[in-house]
């Protein structure tokens, strides 16, 4: 990497840090603990690995105040409050967004009636069906396929592959990943003559202003009524979202969540990776469900729940205690029946 | 939307319900209760729901018999015994399928041999390998790719960027939702000189008449033998099937459900999201399968399990039950050892 | 298929077996013991199917030696100690790879400084970024997109619709499958400024020697630091791996698996379907972790754990045992009760 030297005063700068040792030491680069070189910053925001510091070749640290005392002395620091702010803070300083050139590859199917905004870069093979709407500076990746009628606020980033079913919308700034699929009919069939029929489903998928949605993610579109992914929220990979989800504002989900249609989840909610969510539930603003959590239940405002099924999370503490603690109980309970077999003898 | 306007003398008819109230109220589409305007219909099948009732602005209401009584006077109603089949059969009506043009796009990549029916549809990039057969009036979308010898029976719709490997069989009238793979490499290896060695996998994938498989879904190619889904079955999004996994027909798969390989699973069965089932299970006809359950042991004909491991769901629900009652329990044996030792004391 | 034929003793040759019965029997493929043609040889591998034996019309039978007392007389067998090994080499002879043209398509669109090796494939509609590097052999599928300085060995095999983000690494002979993205940002924000605030990921996603990827998976590269998935190991479809998740080699995953950010797994460990680990934990060389396992601390080298939340397996069925029987132990406690209220009465 050519990347320009970077002085720890300079660091400590950017990150709003004190530097403890010689401000002069200069890095280039910043990387884990473990594998950071001398002219690299090592990074070190857990306890878990203040083990790897002695044996670091790092030239400087970067770490977090309260774990200050846990390394060595003898290696110049950069001390922060929070570590992995003061990282992002430094990384986009040092790796800005590479300038990304604009234009129609030639390649590019464009449908009839299209608009396309100022400084879009519609990379090879892009397909954009008839009456879609591609605001300034947009970029879609190589193979892209935006359907009918789909509109696209300013600034959106689609990466390769990306499939929008006709309709779908997206505000402004929104970015989506590879091979992620939004619009999809949902799943929903009546049974008639023998067979499961289809129902149509007319409503969209409107993602809203400044949502990141992850790699090979599915969301389907509204039966009737949007399914809503609200501003800021940010979705992982392999995410799926039944038809009508409607998600609020600034909502994080990892990876392999599910949600089944109709469910409504707040603002700022959290949902941990593996998650599972049925229909037609609230989850409140605020609440935070674990990993693997299965949640069957309205979730108020605020609450964090766990477990399968999902509930507050010191009862589920509890309860997985007591499970844990049941070959304990079982031989409590043998203990009082041969005390109570002894006393009734006695009688 | 230009769509002309239905009287509700109309829509009764077509649904086959009754009218409560004016029966020349015209409406134009339908929405969900919160969402429904003036010239909207709007759609309660749902007790959940019955308190948007109130403050909905929809023209008129689209309700089931047994929630008739819960919805306040002064409006008009459409009354039906299901509101779900009576819904769809509305949005059939009023979002007829949009005739869709056939044609061969300039840019799909037509293999050697090929066979191509009347009135197909290759979108852009479509590329079709050698000695493939495509029946009357398929329609490939953009960027799908046909592996070698695979065949599709007539009409036939495969979305964008779905991946069918080679010798890969669909019946007639199969949906495939976008980024979807069929006929994957099963995950097969046996280890020998220090490695993991690859199994060659010569079974098809075959997906029978009618079958609509969602978005990003993926379904291994049988080893020896064939992966098979039966007739009418409806399979959701970001599902797994293993090679060899046999489905029978009209049977449901919600999203996210894993099977492993050479399960077979009967007729109208039912798997809810994020299901899994191990490997050489048999599952059979009419069993339902409770979202997230892991299903560890055959089950039988018209059997519900649910849990995890999965059971049935009378047991499910009394352990689970139990589970939750064990702080309970543990005071009972706490007090039982109390009064036991007080017992001995006595003597 | 027109195979030539190969007599029982040929495959006994083939696969270190023995003939019991005709060895002069010939047979042209393989099947599952119930769908065999008597120009096919049955597999029978498990003792779950010997029930299918009797009425198999297979010409001859492969089997185990351990079930070979369980197939009745009077059929021809070829008897080998592990049938699926068995069947693996016999496979390997009958389907031999097929050779594979080479070439670049003209509708390939290759960036600016790209190297390609002798006979590379790049087949219809791959694009492949600037400065990418495409050793010796490798076979880019259709519409394979490899991002900006990405880097592939010898001989591997991208099916179509792969992903590769820029500077993506692969080693030799790696096989990945379709719609799988590899190098995909990981799912890191930082709360700032009202919003959450994307952390720069500049790591690498690195694949090594010979190891396969499953379709629909999905990789996040390194956000400081890469990503590695080591040599030889297999992952199956619709996987995540988290940022800066560390695979040593050998290990195997099955479908659906997801393991978050930084978690370091060691050699040779095999993860069952649907499992989960969570972030920044260790699971050691050769340790085995259960399908459906929910895994929230470290695990120690060669433990086989399972549940939710994962512990030993022993501990699991032990405790899974207790649960089950919890309503028995409900009985025994009001059984305690009642004797203890009859001897106090007693008293």
């Amino acid at each position: 990497m050519g990347a320009p030297m970077l002085t720890l005063r300079k660091v400590a700068d950017l990150v709003g840090g004190r530097v403890v040792g010689d401000a002069d030491v200069e890095i280039r680069s910043v990387a884990p603990l473990d594998e950071a070189r001398s002219d690299q910053l090592g990074f070190l925001a857990s306890k878990r690995y203040t083990r790897f510091a002695p044996d670091s070749e790092a030239g400087a640290l970067l770490v977090s105040a309260e774990l200050h005392s846990d390394v060595g002395d003898g290696r110049a620091l950069v001390v922060v409050d929070d570590a992995h702010r003061a990282l992002a803070a430094l990384m986009r300083h040092l790796h800005p967004p590479e300038p990304e050139e604009a234009g129609i590859h030639p390649t590019a199917v464009v449908g009839k009636g299209v608009r396309l905004g100022q400084g879009v870069l519609l990379a090879p093979y892009a397909v954009i069906g008839d009456d879609a709407v591609i605001e300034d500076e947009c970029r879609i990746g190589a193979h892209a396929v935006i359907g009918r009628g789909a509109r696209l606020g300013r600034q959106c980033t689609l990466h390769p592959h990306v499939v929008l079913y006709p309709r779908t919308v997206l505000g402004e700034r929104v970015i989506v990943h590879a091979g992620t699929c939004l619009g999809v009919d949902g799943f929903g069939y009546t049974f008639e003559d023998g067979g499961h029929k289809k129902v149509p489903h007319v409503g969209r998928c409107v993602i809203e202003d400044d949502v990141e949605i992850g790699a090979n993610t599915t969301i389907d579109r509204g039966s009737i009524g949007d399914t809503v992914v609200g501003m800021g929220s940010k979705l992982d990979n392999l995410i799926q979202l039944g038809h009508n989800v409607r998600v609020g504002a600034l909502s994080l989900m990892a990876s392999m969540v599910g949600v089944a249609g109709s469910t409504r989840i707040g603002k700022r909610v959290l949902i941990g990776g593996q998650a599972g969510v049925i229909g037609h539930l609230e989850i409140q603003d605020g609440a935070q469900v674990a990993a693997a959590a299965r949640v069957m239940r309205d979730v108020p405002a605020g609450e964090t729940v766990a477990g399968d099924p999902a509930r507050p999370n010191r009862e589920y503490l509890r309860t997985r205690a007591h499970v844990e603690r049941l070959p304990r109980l079982v031989e409590r309970v043998k203990k009082l029946e041969k005390a109570v077999d002894a006393l009734r003898g006695r009688g």
